[in-house]
Protein backbone atom coordinates (compact mmCIF):
# COMPACT_ATOMS: atom_id res chain seq x y z
CA UNK A 1 0.00 0.00 0.00
CA UNK A 2 1.33 3.59 -0.78
CA UNK A 3 1.67 5.92 2.09
CA UNK A 4 -0.91 7.68 3.90
CA UNK A 5 -1.00 11.44 2.29
CA UNK A 6 -2.49 14.15 3.61
CA UNK A 7 -5.17 15.00 0.80
CA UNK A 8 -6.58 12.96 -1.90
CA UNK A 9 -8.31 14.37 -4.70
CA UNK A 10 -10.70 12.30 -6.58
CA UNK A 11 -11.52 13.73 -10.04
CA UNK A 12 -9.72 15.59 -12.57
CA UNK A 13 -12.21 18.27 -13.84
CA UNK A 14 -11.48 22.04 -12.93
CA UNK A 15 -12.09 21.66 -9.18
CA UNK A 16 -9.74 18.53 -8.73
CA UNK A 17 -7.24 20.24 -10.55
CA UNK A 18 -7.97 24.00 -8.07
CA UNK A 19 -7.68 21.53 -5.06
CA UNK A 20 -4.42 20.03 -6.40
CA UNK A 21 -2.99 23.35 -7.08
CA UNK A 22 -3.91 24.86 -3.73
CA UNK A 23 -3.30 21.77 -1.45
CA UNK A 24 0.24 22.12 -3.30
CA UNK A 25 0.82 25.43 -2.41
CA UNK A 26 0.25 25.00 1.24
CA UNK A 27 2.91 22.20 1.43
CA UNK A 28 0.74 19.26 1.60
CA UNK A 29 1.54 15.77 0.69
CA UNK A 30 -1.28 14.90 -1.93
CA UNK A 31 -3.15 12.53 -4.27
CA UNK A 32 -4.68 13.50 -7.49
CA UNK A 33 -6.76 10.64 -8.61
CA UNK A 34 -8.84 10.98 -11.96
CA UNK A 35 -7.84 10.64 -15.71
CA UNK A 36 -4.89 11.57 -16.55
CA UNK A 37 -6.07 13.73 -20.05
CA UNK A 38 -8.60 15.55 -17.57
CA UNK A 39 -12.28 15.73 -17.35
CA UNK A 40 -14.14 14.77 -20.53
CA UNK A 41 -16.97 17.53 -19.52
CA UNK A 42 -14.48 19.89 -19.68
CA UNK A 43 -12.42 18.32 -22.80
CA UNK A 44 -15.46 18.41 -25.42
CA UNK A 45 -17.17 21.87 -24.42
CA UNK A 46 -17.17 23.81 -27.55
CA UNK A 47 -16.17 27.84 -26.54
CA UNK A 48 -16.13 28.97 -22.54
CA UNK A 49 -16.33 32.51 -23.05
CA UNK A 50 -16.93 32.91 -19.27
CA UNK A 51 -13.87 31.37 -17.50
CA UNK A 52 -12.13 34.82 -16.60
CA UNK A 53 -8.66 35.37 -17.96
CA UNK A 54 -9.41 33.31 -20.94
CA UNK A 55 -11.52 35.19 -23.49
CA UNK A 56 -13.27 32.43 -26.01
CA UNK A 57 -11.53 29.01 -25.01
CA UNK A 58 -11.48 25.81 -26.52
CA UNK A 59 -12.33 22.92 -24.02
CA UNK A 60 -9.32 21.23 -24.93
CA UNK A 61 -7.30 24.79 -24.72
CA UNK A 62 -8.57 24.93 -21.35
CA UNK A 63 -8.02 21.53 -20.50
CA UNK A 64 -3.92 21.81 -21.75
CA UNK A 65 -4.00 24.91 -19.66
CA UNK A 66 -5.02 22.98 -16.48
CA UNK A 67 -2.71 20.13 -17.14
CA UNK A 68 0.16 22.09 -17.89
CA UNK A 69 -0.10 24.39 -14.77
CA UNK A 70 -0.33 20.88 -12.63
CA UNK A 71 2.76 19.90 -14.87
CA UNK A 72 4.61 23.00 -13.95
CA UNK A 73 3.92 22.17 -10.26
CA UNK A 74 5.05 19.25 -10.21
CA UNK A 75 2.00 17.37 -9.87
CA UNK A 76 0.88 13.93 -11.18
CA UNK A 77 -2.42 12.28 -11.60
CA UNK A 78 -3.20 8.66 -10.42
CA UNK A 79 -5.05 7.27 -13.07
CA UNK A 80 -7.14 5.07 -11.30
CA UNK A 81 -10.94 4.43 -11.06
CA UNK A 82 -12.15 5.10 -7.33
CA UNK A 83 -15.33 2.52 -6.14
CA UNK A 84 -15.80 3.34 -3.05
CA UNK A 85 -14.37 6.01 -0.10
CA UNK A 86 -14.57 5.01 3.17
CA UNK A 87 -14.17 6.91 6.73
CA UNK A 88 -12.06 4.92 9.20
CA UNK A 89 -12.02 7.25 11.68
CA UNK A 90 -8.50 9.04 11.19
CA UNK A 91 -8.31 8.88 8.05
CA UNK A 92 -9.82 7.54 4.80
CA UNK A 93 -9.70 3.90 2.90
CA UNK A 94 -9.81 4.47 -1.01
CA UNK A 95 -10.51 1.38 -2.61
CA UNK A 96 -9.82 1.59 -6.60
CA UNK A 97 -9.64 -1.06 -9.33
CA UNK A 98 -6.59 -1.50 -9.20
CA UNK A 99 -4.89 -0.69 -5.48
CA UNK A 100 -6.26 0.95 -2.01
CA UNK A 101 -5.25 3.93 -1.23
CA UNK A 102 -5.24 5.80 2.50
CA UNK A 103 -5.31 9.89 3.07
CA UNK A 104 -6.21 11.77 6.22
CA UNK A 105 -8.90 14.17 4.19
CA UNK A 106 -10.85 13.36 0.85
CA UNK A 107 -11.67 16.03 -1.82
CA UNK A 108 -14.48 14.74 -3.76
CA UNK A 109 -14.77 16.52 -7.35
CA UNK A 110 -15.88 13.67 -9.39
CA UNK A 111 -18.42 15.56 -11.48
CA UNK A 112 -22.17 15.16 -11.44
CA UNK A 113 -23.40 11.74 -12.57
CA UNK A 114 -24.39 10.81 -16.06
CA UNK A 115 -28.09 9.53 -15.89
CA UNK A 116 -30.43 7.92 -13.33
CA UNK A 117 -29.86 5.48 -10.81
CA UNK A 118 -31.96 2.54 -12.16
CA UNK A 119 -34.91 0.83 -9.65
CA UNK A 120 -33.52 -1.95 -8.17
CA UNK A 121 -29.70 -0.89 -8.94
CA UNK A 122 -28.57 0.39 -5.74
CA UNK A 123 -30.78 -2.48 -3.64
CA UNK A 124 -28.73 -5.38 -5.62
CA UNK A 125 -25.50 -3.77 -5.39
CA UNK A 126 -23.05 -7.03 -4.87
CA UNK A 127 -25.84 -9.26 -5.66
CA UNK A 128 -25.78 -9.32 -9.36
CA UNK A 129 -24.72 -5.70 -9.43
CA UNK A 130 -21.70 -4.59 -9.66
CA UNK A 131 -20.01 -0.76 -11.06
CA UNK A 132 -16.15 -1.84 -11.84
CA UNK A 133 -15.42 -4.71 -13.99
CA UNK A 134 -11.82 -4.60 -13.58
CA UNK A 135 -12.69 -5.18 -10.06
CA UNK A 136 -15.68 -8.16 -10.52
CA UNK A 137 -14.53 -9.83 -13.72
CA UNK A 138 -12.82 -12.94 -12.20
CA UNK A 139 -16.35 -14.03 -10.69
CA UNK A 140 -17.69 -14.14 -14.21
CA UNK A 141 -15.35 -17.02 -15.56
CA UNK A 142 -17.81 -18.90 -17.26
CA UNK A 143 -21.24 -17.27 -16.58
CA UNK A 144 -22.97 -14.45 -18.83
CA UNK A 145 -22.96 -10.66 -18.46
CA UNK A 146 -24.68 -7.56 -18.84
CA UNK A 147 -23.24 -4.62 -19.40
CA UNK A 148 -25.01 -1.04 -19.46
CA UNK A 149 -22.54 1.27 -20.56
CA UNK A 150 -22.80 4.79 -20.27
CA UNK A 151 -20.12 6.35 -22.56
CA UNK A 152 -17.94 4.83 -25.60
CA UNK A 153 -14.74 4.46 -23.12
CA UNK A 154 -17.02 1.16 -21.17
CA UNK A 155 -16.69 -0.80 -23.91
CA UNK A 156 -12.52 -1.45 -23.22
CA UNK A 157 -14.28 -2.51 -19.69
CA UNK A 158 -16.78 -4.86 -21.69
CA UNK A 159 -13.66 -6.18 -24.07
CA UNK A 160 -11.78 -7.12 -20.83
CA UNK A 161 -14.54 -8.67 -19.01
CA UNK A 162 -15.43 -10.81 -22.19
CA UNK A 163 -11.50 -11.98 -21.92
CA UNK A 164 -13.31 -14.15 -18.97
CA UNK A 165 -16.96 -14.58 -19.29
CA UNK A 166 -18.76 -16.63 -21.60
CA UNK A 167 -20.93 -14.00 -23.26
CA UNK A 168 -21.35 -10.31 -22.39
CA UNK A 169 -24.64 -8.44 -23.38
CA UNK A 170 -23.98 -4.88 -24.10
CA UNK A 171 -26.13 -2.22 -23.67
CA UNK A 172 -24.86 1.31 -24.84
CA UNK A 173 -26.73 4.53 -23.25
CA UNK A 174 -25.01 6.85 -25.93
CA UNK A 175 -25.42 7.56 -29.49
CA UNK A 176 -22.05 6.68 -30.12
CA UNK A 177 -21.72 3.91 -32.58
CA UNK A 178 -20.29 0.60 -30.77
CA UNK A 179 -17.00 -1.11 -32.37
CA UNK A 180 -16.01 -4.46 -30.80
CA UNK A 181 -13.46 -6.61 -30.98
CA UNK A 182 -14.35 -9.95 -29.13
CA UNK A 183 -17.30 -12.32 -30.90
CA UNK A 184 -18.13 -12.88 -27.74
CA UNK A 185 -19.72 -9.57 -27.12
CA UNK A 186 -23.63 -8.76 -28.04
CA UNK A 187 -24.78 -5.25 -28.80
CA UNK A 188 -28.22 -4.60 -27.45
CA UNK A 189 -30.55 -1.39 -27.96
CA UNK A 190 -32.83 -0.15 -25.47
CA UNK A 191 -33.47 2.21 -22.89
CA UNK A 192 -32.93 0.39 -19.29
CA UNK A 193 -35.47 0.84 -17.52
CA UNK A 194 -34.87 -1.51 -13.68
CA UNK A 195 -32.91 -4.17 -12.30
CA UNK A 196 -34.64 -6.94 -10.53
CA UNK A 197 -33.12 -10.39 -8.96
CA UNK A 198 -34.96 -13.48 -9.87
CA UNK A 199 -33.33 -16.30 -7.61
CA UNK A 200 -29.86 -16.48 -8.65
CA UNK A 201 -29.97 -14.73 -11.96
CA UNK A 202 -30.21 -10.57 -12.37
CA UNK A 203 -33.29 -9.23 -15.02
CA UNK A 204 -32.05 -6.11 -16.89
CA UNK A 205 -35.46 -4.48 -17.93
CA UNK A 206 -35.39 -2.47 -21.15
CA UNK A 207 -38.49 -0.53 -22.65
CA UNK A 208 -39.97 -3.94 -24.17
CA UNK A 209 -37.52 -6.43 -23.42
CA UNK A 210 -35.46 -8.16 -20.84
CA UNK A 211 -32.37 -9.83 -20.56
CA UNK A 212 -31.61 -12.25 -18.06
CA UNK A 213 -27.76 -13.17 -16.67
CA UNK A 214 -25.39 -13.91 -13.73
CA UNK A 215 -24.93 -10.41 -13.34
CA UNK A 216 -25.38 -6.28 -14.90
CA UNK A 217 -22.04 -4.11 -14.84
CA UNK A 218 -23.66 -0.51 -14.74
CA UNK A 219 -20.66 1.66 -16.02
CA UNK A 220 -21.06 5.21 -15.41
CA UNK A 221 -18.24 8.13 -15.54
CA UNK A 222 -19.07 8.46 -12.38
CA UNK A 223 -20.85 6.89 -9.22
CA UNK A 224 -23.55 8.56 -7.20
CA UNK A 225 -21.98 10.35 -4.32
CA UNK A 226 -24.03 7.99 -2.02
CA UNK A 227 -22.73 4.74 -3.27
CA UNK A 228 -19.42 6.22 -3.73
CA UNK A 229 -19.66 7.51 0.02
CA UNK A 230 -21.61 4.82 2.15
CA UNK A 231 -23.29 7.05 4.85
CA UNK A 232 -23.06 10.71 3.14
CA UNK A 233 -25.74 12.76 2.94
CA UNK A 234 -26.94 13.43 -0.35
CA UNK A 235 -29.56 15.72 -2.07
CA UNK A 236 -30.20 13.63 -5.52
CA UNK A 237 -27.27 13.28 -7.16
CA UNK A 238 -25.45 15.87 -5.41
CA UNK A 239 -23.75 15.95 -2.15
CA UNK A 240 -24.54 18.39 0.92
CA UNK A 241 -22.09 20.94 1.61
CA UNK A 242 -21.30 23.95 3.63
CA UNK A 243 -19.70 27.34 2.71
CA UNK A 244 -16.18 26.00 3.93
CA UNK A 245 -17.35 22.50 1.20
CA UNK A 246 -17.10 20.05 4.40
CA UNK A 247 -19.71 17.20 4.06
CA UNK A 248 -21.66 15.52 6.87
CA UNK A 249 -18.35 13.30 7.62
CA UNK A 250 -15.64 14.85 9.26
CA UNK A 251 -12.29 15.55 7.21
CA UNK A 252 -14.33 14.78 3.79
CA UNK A 253 -14.36 17.75 2.06
CA UNK A 254 -16.37 18.49 -2.01
CA UNK A 255 -16.26 20.23 -4.78
CA UNK A 256 -17.57 21.32 -8.15
CA UNK A 257 -20.45 19.71 -10.26
CA UNK A 258 -21.19 17.21 -7.26
CA UNK A 259 -22.03 19.76 -5.17
CA UNK A 260 -25.11 21.00 -7.02
CA UNK A 261 -25.78 23.59 -9.88
CA UNK A 262 -24.59 25.69 -11.56
CA UNK A 263 -22.61 23.56 -13.45
CA UNK A 264 -19.62 26.13 -14.58
CA UNK A 265 -16.22 25.99 -14.84
CA UNK A 266 -15.48 29.08 -12.63
CA UNK A 267 -17.26 27.90 -9.78
CA UNK A 268 -15.48 24.50 -9.28
CA UNK A 269 -12.19 26.24 -9.46
CA UNK A 270 -13.32 28.28 -6.62
CA UNK A 271 -14.97 25.70 -4.62
CA UNK A 272 -12.21 23.35 -5.08
CA UNK A 273 -9.90 26.18 -4.12
CA UNK A 274 -12.24 26.67 -0.59
CA UNK A 275 -12.12 22.78 -0.33
CA UNK A 276 -8.52 22.67 -0.42
CA UNK A 277 -7.71 25.18 2.92
CA UNK A 278 -10.40 23.76 4.37
CA UNK A 279 -8.79 20.40 4.59
CA UNK A 280 -5.69 22.50 5.42
CA UNK A 281 -7.40 24.12 8.03
CA UNK A 282 -8.47 20.51 9.10
CA UNK A 283 -5.38 19.03 9.54
CA UNK A 284 -4.07 21.77 11.21
CA UNK A 285 -6.35 21.19 13.94
CA UNK A 286 -6.10 17.65 14.74
CA UNK B 1 -30.22 59.36 -14.19
CA UNK B 2 -28.86 56.29 -16.82
CA UNK B 3 -31.23 53.63 -17.37
CA UNK B 4 -32.19 50.64 -15.06
CA UNK B 5 -29.86 47.88 -15.28
CA UNK B 6 -30.54 44.05 -14.81
CA UNK B 7 -27.95 43.31 -13.07
CA UNK B 8 -25.14 46.05 -11.63
CA UNK B 9 -22.21 44.92 -9.84
CA UNK B 10 -19.94 46.72 -7.45
CA UNK B 11 -16.11 45.71 -7.34
CA UNK B 12 -13.64 45.57 -10.50
CA UNK B 13 -11.55 42.35 -8.71
CA UNK B 14 -12.11 38.93 -10.03
CA UNK B 15 -15.01 38.62 -8.34
CA UNK B 16 -16.66 41.39 -10.34
CA UNK B 17 -15.10 40.34 -13.20
CA UNK B 18 -16.34 37.03 -13.34
CA UNK B 19 -19.94 38.15 -12.23
CA UNK B 20 -19.70 40.58 -15.09
CA UNK B 21 -18.35 37.83 -17.77
CA UNK B 22 -21.45 35.62 -16.81
CA UNK B 23 -24.37 38.14 -16.66
CA UNK B 24 -22.86 39.25 -20.54
CA UNK B 25 -23.23 35.89 -21.91
CA UNK B 26 -26.43 35.62 -20.28
CA UNK B 27 -27.72 38.80 -22.53
CA UNK B 28 -28.32 40.31 -19.45
CA UNK B 29 -28.22 44.42 -19.11
CA UNK B 30 -25.55 45.30 -16.56
CA UNK B 31 -23.37 48.17 -15.25
CA UNK B 32 -19.83 46.94 -14.05
CA UNK B 33 -19.08 49.79 -11.24
CA UNK B 34 -15.32 49.96 -9.84
CA UNK B 35 -11.91 50.92 -10.87
CA UNK B 36 -11.05 51.34 -14.12
CA UNK B 37 -7.43 49.58 -13.62
CA UNK B 38 -9.26 46.87 -11.71
CA UNK B 39 -8.72 46.15 -7.42
CA UNK B 40 -5.55 47.40 -6.44
CA UNK B 41 -5.41 43.61 -4.49
CA UNK B 42 -5.14 41.77 -7.16
CA UNK B 43 -2.68 44.71 -9.17
CA UNK B 44 -0.47 44.34 -6.45
CA UNK B 45 -0.09 40.57 -5.83
CA UNK B 46 3.14 39.40 -6.38
CA UNK B 47 2.80 35.73 -7.54
CA UNK B 48 -0.05 33.78 -7.80
CA UNK B 49 0.56 30.18 -8.02
CA UNK B 50 -3.11 28.44 -7.53
CA UNK B 51 -5.29 30.35 -10.03
CA UNK B 52 -5.82 27.50 -12.23
CA UNK B 53 -4.59 27.53 -15.67
CA UNK B 54 -1.84 31.06 -15.13
CA UNK B 55 1.12 28.94 -13.41
CA UNK B 56 2.85 31.71 -11.18
CA UNK B 57 1.18 34.30 -12.93
CA UNK B 58 1.93 38.26 -11.05
CA UNK B 59 -0.64 40.51 -10.00
CA UNK B 60 -0.12 42.55 -12.82
CA UNK B 61 -0.48 39.65 -15.45
CA UNK B 62 -3.80 38.15 -14.38
CA UNK B 63 -5.56 42.11 -13.89
CA UNK B 64 -4.35 42.64 -17.70
CA UNK B 65 -5.84 39.22 -18.51
CA UNK B 66 -9.26 40.04 -16.96
CA UNK B 67 -9.35 43.60 -18.03
CA UNK B 68 -8.67 41.83 -21.71
CA UNK B 69 -11.43 39.83 -21.10
CA UNK B 70 -13.94 42.50 -20.38
CA UNK B 71 -12.81 44.12 -23.29
CA UNK B 72 -13.41 41.55 -25.85
CA UNK B 73 -16.67 40.99 -24.36
CA UNK B 74 -17.25 44.35 -24.99
CA UNK B 75 -17.88 45.29 -21.11
CA UNK B 76 -17.16 48.61 -19.75
CA UNK B 77 -16.35 50.03 -16.27
CA UNK B 78 -18.46 52.53 -14.93
CA UNK B 79 -15.59 54.41 -12.75
CA UNK B 80 -17.43 56.14 -9.79
CA UNK B 81 -17.45 55.56 -6.01
CA UNK B 82 -20.29 53.81 -4.27
CA UNK B 83 -21.61 55.43 -1.41
CA UNK B 84 -24.99 53.00 -0.50
CA UNK B 85 -27.57 50.78 -1.82
CA UNK B 86 -31.15 51.13 -1.31
CA UNK B 87 -33.93 48.46 -1.80
CA UNK B 88 -36.39 50.19 -3.19
CA UNK B 89 -38.62 47.15 -3.41
CA UNK B 90 -39.01 46.26 -6.94
CA UNK B 91 -35.08 47.73 -7.94
CA UNK B 92 -32.32 48.91 -6.70
CA UNK B 93 -31.19 52.83 -6.06
CA UNK B 94 -27.45 53.37 -6.05
CA UNK B 95 -25.77 56.41 -4.79
CA UNK B 96 -22.38 57.00 -6.51
CA UNK B 97 -20.50 60.25 -5.83
CA UNK B 98 -21.24 61.59 -9.25
CA UNK B 99 -24.45 59.89 -10.11
CA UNK B 100 -27.37 57.88 -8.97
CA UNK B 101 -28.32 54.70 -10.87
CA UNK B 102 -30.79 52.47 -10.56
CA UNK B 103 -31.13 48.59 -11.19
CA UNK B 104 -33.06 45.53 -10.54
CA UNK B 105 -30.45 42.99 -8.83
CA UNK B 106 -27.21 43.84 -7.27
CA UNK B 107 -24.12 42.21 -7.04
CA UNK B 108 -21.48 43.75 -3.70
CA UNK B 109 -17.86 42.87 -4.69
CA UNK B 110 -16.14 45.20 -3.16
CA UNK B 111 -13.63 43.22 -1.42
CA UNK B 112 -13.03 43.72 2.04
CA UNK B 113 -12.13 46.82 3.72
CA UNK B 114 -9.02 47.83 4.77
CA UNK B 115 -8.84 48.62 8.75
CA UNK B 116 -11.38 48.26 11.39
CA UNK B 117 -14.38 50.80 11.85
CA UNK B 118 -13.39 53.29 14.64
CA UNK B 119 -15.34 53.45 17.69
CA UNK B 120 -17.94 56.27 17.13
CA UNK B 121 -17.27 56.07 13.46
CA UNK B 122 -20.87 55.08 12.48
CA UNK B 123 -22.53 56.54 15.23
CA UNK B 124 -21.78 60.18 14.05
CA UNK B 125 -21.91 59.09 10.27
CA UNK B 126 -24.14 61.99 8.51
CA UNK B 127 -23.32 64.06 11.85
CA UNK B 128 -19.40 65.43 11.44
CA UNK B 129 -18.79 61.96 9.67
CA UNK B 130 -18.63 61.50 6.12
CA UNK B 131 -17.28 58.87 3.36
CA UNK B 132 -17.38 60.66 0.32
CA UNK B 133 -15.50 64.13 -0.24
CA UNK B 134 -16.67 64.57 -3.58
CA UNK B 135 -20.39 64.08 -2.02
CA UNK B 136 -20.12 66.69 0.87
CA UNK B 137 -17.09 69.03 0.10
CA UNK B 138 -19.19 72.30 -0.01
CA UNK B 139 -20.48 71.84 3.28
CA UNK B 140 -17.37 72.24 4.45
CA UNK B 141 -17.35 75.58 2.23
CA UNK B 142 -14.86 77.93 4.94
CA UNK B 143 -14.80 75.26 7.82
CA UNK B 144 -12.41 73.29 8.90
CA UNK B 145 -11.67 69.18 7.81
CA UNK B 146 -9.90 66.08 9.14
CA UNK B 147 -8.95 63.55 6.68
CA UNK B 148 -8.33 59.96 7.88
CA UNK B 149 -6.73 58.27 4.21
CA UNK B 150 -6.34 54.40 4.26
CA UNK B 151 -4.07 55.03 0.69
CA UNK B 152 -2.29 57.16 -1.06
CA UNK B 153 -5.28 57.50 -3.67
CA UNK B 154 -7.33 59.72 -0.95
CA UNK B 155 -4.88 62.62 -1.31
CA UNK B 156 -6.46 63.81 -3.92
CA UNK B 157 -9.60 63.90 -2.42
CA UNK B 158 -7.88 65.88 0.48
CA UNK B 159 -6.62 68.31 -1.93
CA UNK B 160 -10.03 68.50 -3.27
CA UNK B 161 -11.64 69.36 0.11
CA UNK B 162 -8.91 71.69 0.58
CA UNK B 163 -10.13 73.90 -2.57
CA UNK B 164 -13.31 74.47 -1.06
CA UNK B 165 -12.39 73.71 3.18
CA UNK B 166 -10.36 76.72 4.68
CA UNK B 167 -8.28 74.22 6.36
CA UNK B 168 -7.57 70.31 5.81
CA UNK B 169 -6.02 68.09 8.53
CA UNK B 170 -4.76 64.98 6.48
CA UNK B 171 -3.52 61.72 8.62
CA UNK B 172 -2.39 59.07 6.70
CA UNK B 173 -3.24 55.05 8.17
CA UNK B 174 -0.69 53.93 5.26
CA UNK B 175 3.48 53.96 5.36
CA UNK B 176 3.88 55.83 1.98
CA UNK B 177 5.30 59.27 1.69
CA UNK B 178 2.42 61.59 1.23
CA UNK B 179 2.39 64.59 -1.04
CA UNK B 180 0.20 67.72 -0.87
CA UNK B 181 0.15 70.64 -3.62
CA UNK B 182 -2.47 73.17 -1.28
CA UNK B 183 -0.82 75.05 1.24
CA UNK B 184 -4.07 74.42 3.79
CA UNK B 185 -3.20 71.11 4.17
CA UNK B 186 -1.10 69.52 7.56
CA UNK B 187 -0.22 66.20 7.47
CA UNK B 188 -0.47 64.67 11.05
CA UNK B 189 0.84 61.04 11.88
CA UNK B 190 -0.83 59.41 14.47
CA UNK B 191 -3.02 56.24 14.94
CA UNK B 192 -6.94 57.11 15.07
CA UNK B 193 -8.33 55.72 17.82
CA UNK B 194 -12.09 57.08 18.12
CA UNK B 195 -13.97 59.48 16.64
CA UNK B 196 -16.39 62.00 19.08
CA UNK B 197 -19.36 64.75 18.45
CA UNK B 198 -18.22 67.45 20.91
CA UNK B 199 -21.44 70.21 20.82
CA UNK B 200 -21.07 71.29 16.88
CA UNK B 201 -17.47 70.11 16.46
CA UNK B 202 -16.21 66.57 15.86
CA UNK B 203 -13.04 65.04 17.45
CA UNK B 204 -10.85 62.69 16.24
CA UNK B 205 -8.47 61.22 18.83
CA UNK B 206 -5.49 59.92 18.06
CA UNK B 207 -2.72 58.09 19.96
CA UNK B 208 -1.37 60.97 22.64
CA UNK B 209 -3.64 63.87 20.75
CA UNK B 210 -6.44 64.85 19.44
CA UNK B 211 -7.80 66.67 16.21
CA UNK B 212 -10.95 68.89 16.34
CA UNK B 213 -12.42 70.34 13.89
CA UNK B 214 -15.84 70.51 11.94
CA UNK B 215 -16.07 67.23 10.57
CA UNK B 216 -14.16 64.01 9.68
CA UNK B 217 -13.64 62.61 5.99
CA UNK B 218 -12.73 58.77 6.82
CA UNK B 219 -11.32 57.63 3.25
CA UNK B 220 -10.99 53.76 2.23
CA UNK B 221 -10.99 51.80 -0.95
CA UNK B 222 -14.34 50.04 0.41
CA UNK B 223 -16.52 50.72 3.42
CA UNK B 224 -18.29 48.27 5.54
CA UNK B 225 -21.04 46.33 4.22
CA UNK B 226 -23.22 47.51 6.41
CA UNK B 227 -22.94 50.92 5.95
CA UNK B 228 -22.83 50.58 1.82
CA UNK B 229 -26.36 48.55 2.16
CA UNK B 230 -28.75 50.03 4.89
CA UNK B 231 -30.27 46.30 6.76
CA UNK B 232 -28.04 43.97 5.31
CA UNK B 233 -27.26 41.08 7.28
CA UNK B 234 -23.39 40.97 7.95
CA UNK B 235 -21.02 39.22 10.19
CA UNK B 236 -18.34 41.59 10.83
CA UNK B 237 -16.42 42.85 8.15
CA UNK B 238 -18.39 40.22 5.91
CA UNK B 239 -22.10 39.86 4.02
CA UNK B 240 -23.88 36.97 5.12
CA UNK B 241 -24.50 34.40 2.14
CA UNK B 242 -26.21 31.37 1.01
CA UNK B 243 -24.62 28.51 -0.94
CA UNK B 244 -26.66 30.51 -4.18
CA UNK B 245 -24.73 33.77 -2.78
CA UNK B 246 -27.99 35.21 -2.20
CA UNK B 247 -28.31 37.83 0.72
CA UNK B 248 -30.94 38.28 3.55
CA UNK B 249 -32.28 40.90 0.63
CA UNK B 250 -34.00 39.84 -2.41
CA UNK B 251 -32.30 40.52 -5.33
CA UNK B 252 -29.00 41.71 -3.74
CA UNK B 253 -26.11 38.82 -4.13
CA UNK B 254 -22.54 39.31 -2.53
CA UNK B 255 -19.70 37.58 -3.88
CA UNK B 256 -15.55 37.32 -3.10
CA UNK B 257 -13.56 38.57 -0.56
CA UNK B 258 -16.26 40.33 1.23
CA UNK B 259 -18.37 37.44 2.22
CA UNK B 260 -15.35 35.99 4.01
CA UNK B 261 -12.22 33.97 3.95
CA UNK B 262 -10.35 32.77 2.04
CA UNK B 263 -9.36 35.66 0.17
CA UNK B 264 -8.42 33.89 -2.58
CA UNK B 265 -8.81 34.88 -6.33
CA UNK B 266 -10.04 31.86 -7.52
CA UNK B 267 -12.87 31.68 -4.88
CA UNK B 268 -13.65 35.11 -5.62
CA UNK B 269 -14.32 34.11 -9.45
CA UNK B 270 -16.39 31.55 -8.50
CA UNK B 271 -18.87 33.27 -6.41
CA UNK B 272 -19.05 36.03 -8.67
CA UNK B 273 -19.85 33.47 -11.41
CA UNK B 274 -22.57 32.23 -8.90
CA UNK B 275 -23.81 35.46 -7.88
CA UNK B 276 -24.31 36.38 -11.86
CA UNK B 277 -26.37 32.88 -12.49
CA UNK B 278 -28.09 33.81 -9.10
CA UNK B 279 -29.45 37.24 -9.97
CA UNK B 280 -30.41 35.36 -13.77
CA UNK B 281 -32.73 33.22 -12.06
CA UNK B 282 -33.78 35.64 -9.54
CA UNK B 283 -34.84 38.07 -12.64
CA UNK B 284 -36.40 35.33 -14.24
CA UNK B 285 -38.87 34.23 -11.62
CA UNK B 286 -40.22 37.84 -11.32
Amino acid sequence: MADRVDIAIIGTGPAGVSAALTAKIRNKTLMLIGRKHLSDKVRKSHQIQNYPGFPDISGEDLAKALSDHLEKMGIEITEEQVTAVYAMGDHFAIQCAKEMYEARTVIIATGVMQGRVLPGEEENLGRGVSYCATCDAALYKGKEAVVVGYSPREEQEAEFLAEVADKVTYVPVYKEETGFEASNIEVVHGVPKEIRRDGNKSVLVLDGSEIVSDGIFVLRDSVSPGQLVPGLETEGAHIKTERDMSTGIAGLFAAGDITGTPYQDAKSVGEGNVAALSAVNYLAKK
